[in-house]
């Protein structure tokens, strides 16, 4: 089946994946086969596809990874996404071994709709195929010059995040099932990218009604030890 | 010049312009040419423009409003956005008396890029023009049937609206140059949905620190007379 039969001309979905580990916030990028760039997991609008859905496939068929949080944020169009402008993507291609038809066809702008994705860090094993033969967790502050636009649509990913901080809860995603409050105010705080009052934070969050205190984390010397909570379900 | 040469194929963008007026917010809609449907400001993107021009652009050319605030806030791909498979589609493109081969290229899936405008209602003055022959504001709670999936579509900027109330501070961009605190606060009653406590209101919105008392509304009666404010500059 040729590809203009099988995808939507002109549009692509990019799926920025964050997790949490060991105090910073991550990024999940994949490197292009033969090839030292590294992107966003991204992919092409089936014919016969909702968009949610390509966004969905896209990330299972790049990483692995099924029945994530996933949220579209928004969508990218300038006349500069335009891959013949850019020298990494004719190297891409051609350590890709692509058809002269597909080179064409991906020779124009896109337009791509981002979507974030948040994952338990701990419950994530990445399994990158097809385009990609490695995949890392970069530190969101230091990530190097990525593929076309992608630098800019994690900027625009992280904006998301803390605009929706509060109302969707998404700091949670990002946690195991059980937590510490101070875990909890270290995903806030860096997802912010500022430090929080430890009482207000535990204030606010406590009055929202929505967690579950529910055992000491550890047994000996129990006056010291952190409470544990939970999301109330 | 053919459409295929002209647009990018597949995309549109689709704006929902809100104003307020007599305590109500209301939604601008057009309706199309010799049609009893009523539609979103919309239009497809150029070839040679980015996302966010072929918005700015289509609100101008459909309603003559130029130089206003205008958003992003999501986009629209589920499959069932297919004109084929509207009848009223068919009724507008055979009142429109379109070519075949601009029905042809009509009749495919168009993801839409949503955008909210928010515009002073007492300076705008509607012209609607090109594929409309009227354009009428509707209460944003009494909407008709709109055309394919455009109430969806109004439903979508409404929740954004609320998201980004605080942060960007959209309210004032629905006000006048000068404003009274209780005008200010039916604009975020209607936004919000529901009552706010008047005192509490007024010291959320003083403490932002963002407001500038000018002068008495009128000048009989001083003690009774509302404050006016504006933003600071």
């Amino acid at each position: 089946m040729g590809v203009e039969a099988q995808w939507l001309p002109g549009i692509s979905v990019d799926c920025v994946i964050f997790g949490f580990h060991e105090n910073q916030l991550k990024v999940l990028l994949l490197k292009f086969l033969k090839s030292p760039v590294w992107a966003l997991a991204g992919g092409f609008v089936g014919v016969e596809e909702d968009v949610d859905q390509a966004a969905a496939r896209v990330l299972e068929e790049r990483t692995g990874l099924t029945d994530i949080y996933l949220e579209q944020f928004y969508t990218f169009g300038d006349l500069a996404r335009n891959y013949r402008a850019t020298e990494e993507h004719r190297d891409v291609n051609a350590a890709m071994g692509r058809s002269e038809e597909e080179f064409a066809w991906l020779s124009k702008r896109y337009i791509t709709i981002g979507y974030y994705a948040l994952v338990d860090y701990s419950k994530v094993h990445v399994n990158p195929s097809g385009l990609s033969d490695a995949s890392e967790w970069m530190d969101v502050s230091a990530l190097p010059k990525l593929f076309l636009d992608h630098n800019r649509i994690v900027i625009k990913a992280l904006e998301a995040l803390r605009q929706r901080l509060d109302d969707k809860l998404v700091a949670f995603e990002l946690l195991g099932d059980t937590f510490t409050m101070s875990e909890l105010q270290v995903v806030y705080e860096t997802i912010l990218g500022k430090r929080l009052v430890r009482t207000n934070f535990q204030r606010k969050i406590l009055s929202l009604d929505i967690l579950e205190r529910i055992e000491k984390k550890y047994t000996g010397g129990a006056h010291k030890a952190p409470y544990l909570y939970r999301l109330k379900s």
